[in-house]
């Protein structure tokens, strides 16, 4: 058990908490967003950046590690945290909604999900051991087993067949990742795992002689390498819109014990007043004393109106994605930068906005970025929203530690 | 006369010099090297982060910022310093290379040249008067009169007739700026000033109340608008690799003087030893107490070699542009990022390298970046390879410093 939650303050009215996730690579307030960093980096930022804007934890996708450079060169290379010289927390799905949701002829099977490559077409197959494999060669702080996500609208049939396969995953999954733990972290006790292809050296030899090579350096590139960390499995609930179902789902996950729990299957196009009454009854159904992560979600308003329903975690490519599409989000809603009216406008993207971006440029140059194609303009635009959304959980975290909470939603509610 | 050089130290056996150069926007240590922001962004980099490599002048490009955002918005929004956030000193060229080398169906006459923009195919005409008036608008501390430069190989008549027209539109030049310069700065004062679009209040009045707007901002997004700036004008010296019409041009330039002199038509495909053997023979042609600036030069190689023949300032994309290709320079030569052989490379783009590039990302992960399509590759290339060549040029000015540029000199022949 590698992970701790630890709850400070909780809003009496919501069931709103305050949190401290312990992770082998330190302490995440929550709640929190999670940016996400598909193919491990957060496009357009520098890992330094990230961390000025406070970011505490990042996901990325599995299916694209997997895919490219391959979790086996991750493996070598001392896990994800090392590769990507990002040393705080990581959180890594399973790969299972990136194989359902980008089209890529993914089968399911009881087995797991046969998937096409989006890179070259080439056959693959996951199971949810496979998952938990890859996602040890990973090294993430939290991971995820498979599961079976079920696009909105479904009928009431597929999703009860998604929540019993998704609950027979998570069984799996549980069982696999107790039989490699005990043979040592990195993955390398898994049933499933293949040798190490070109005769190279098992990863802890590897570890090793990298380590001694940096040293060698007169500029080490990382802090030296961590012990191999622990995973934290997290069970996810899924269920689609359907009360009942959520709930025999709920069941199913809560038998094997997880160390956090999931909502999986929302803001996968149904309506967000549904969205927001599921996730609240599928929260309460949830231990207190468990983390919850709603997964994929979502915009600004969205996060206050969560945490008001008791998740304490969220990821999205909402701010990354629009801002690389140049919409901004400020305390005055969105901004379409390319907009022909911001051509002459020195304000910052938000004035009510401190970040590093808006102490700095002004509308009419992140604009003139866009319309000329620059690189700028998406890293500049992306450091921005990013800074928005961290910039709100703190806010929202603050409120809960002075006892504000019910305010700050209200004049959320009231601005949204 | 907004233009100060001094010579701090010399090498008396080449004549290479260290100096300062004191401009409107502060004082820039040469031997130096100005990276080029092509619209008004170095591509892939934040200004925060052009200040950290210790970047200490900047070159724009004329044609660019005339086709986009357009000259007139730079004037209205307070120039080009603040519009793109960048406080230190800015070069800009005339536009004139552009135009001819981007195959911009550019047709030369005795007014001008006509060119077609690459954006839209619009006719456009920039002579010797507009390229000042443009300038001026964009408000850089150094400034370059429209010239022409021809390609290599040529035939002396074309080489010869590029000097006399370059001649001649210097001196249009020096004049269209002598008579903007008593009426004020931000070309208000140009014969050719168009009025301002919309009825717009002039550009005095507009950073008044556009500095009176920043201030009511809790974040101002600059520093108080500088007074305008007197913007020091560059002679330009053609002649491709004829030594004869080399002095022929440098004469012409001598007797209008200018405020620093600038080396054009090199380093357009001549044979490298013959552009090093002109560069010395025009650098010893020209004033000792005025900096001498060569343009579109060059390798790390070229950097050394010409400093080696009098040359106090560089610009070049090539840092940039190879960084966005995946090329990096290193002190081991230059590291094709991409190549398969980095996949598991755990050192840094250069282990003798101190840049925060190095300092924390492996090849491995660089690698990666690059196969994966992702904009961090190029960013942090980019950061690289601007903090090679800006290191480059602080060795060699300490170097001079501490009369040890022979020794420099010799040890970075031995290595290229």
């Amino acid at each position: 058990m590698g992970l701790r939650f630890e709850i400070v303050a909780e809003d009496r009215a919501t069931g709103a908490r305050a949190g401290l996730l312990h992770t082998p690579h330190g302490i995440v307030e929550t709640p929190v967003f999670m940016p996400v960093g598909t193919a491990g980096t957060v496009k357009g930022m520098t890992q330094g950046q990230l961390e000025e804007l406070g970011v505490q934890i990042l996901l990325a996708n599995t299916y694209h590690l997997y895919l490219r450079p391959g979790y086996e060169t991750i493996r070598e290379l001392g896990g994800l945290h090392r590769f990507m010289a990002w040393p705080r927390p990581i959180l890594t799905d399973s790969g299972g909604f990136q194989v359902l949701s980008l089209k890529s002829l993914g089968r399911v099977t009881e087995d797991g999900v046969w998937f096409k490559s989006h890179l070259d077409g080439s056959s693959h197959f996951l199971s949810p051991e496979r998952a938990i494999e890859v996602q040890l060669a990973l090294g993430a702080d939290i991971i995820m087993p498979l599961d079976e996500c079920v696009a909105y609208p479904a009928s009431r049939e597929a999703v009860q067949r998604a929540v019993k396969l998704t609950g027979r995953w998570a069984r799996r999954a549980k069982e696999d990742l107790s039989a490699s733990q005990g043979t040592g972290g990195w993955g390398l006790g898994t049933r499933e795992t293949p040798s190490v292809p070109n005769s190279r050296p098992p990863a802890s030899e590897t570890q090793l002689s990298a380590q001694s090579q940096i040293t060698n350096h007169k500029s080490p590139i990382t802090s030296p390498l961590p012990p191999a960390p622990t995973p934290s499995l997290f069970g996810i609930v899924q269920g689609g819109v359907d009360k009942d179902l959520r709930r025999q789902s709920v069941e199913a996950v809560l038998e094997l014990e997880f160390e956090g729990y999931a909502l999986g299957g929302l803001s996968v196009g149904e309506p967000k007043a549904e969205m927001y009454e599921v996730a609240e009854y599928t929260a309460q159904l949830l231990p207190r004393d468990r983390p919850r992560y709603l997964m994929g979600v979502g915009t600004p308003e969205d996060l206050v109106e969560c945490v008001a329903r008791g998740i304490d975690m969220f990821d999205c490519v909402l701010p990354t994605r629009n801002a690389r599409n140049g919409s901004a989000f400020t305390s005055q809603g969105k901004v379409i930068i390319k907009n022909t009216k911001y051509a002459r406008e020195e304000s910052p993207l938000d004035p009510a906005c401190e970040c590093p971006v808006c102490r700095r440029y002004s509308r009419s140059y992140i604009r003139h970025l866009f319309v000329a194609g620059e690189m700028l303009g998406a890293i500049l635009t992306t450091q921005h929203n990013l800074h928005f959304y961290v910039d709100r959980m703190r806010k929202i975290r603050q409120s809960l530690l002075f006892g504000a909470f019910a305010e700050f939603h209200s004049r959320a509610r009231s601005q949204a």
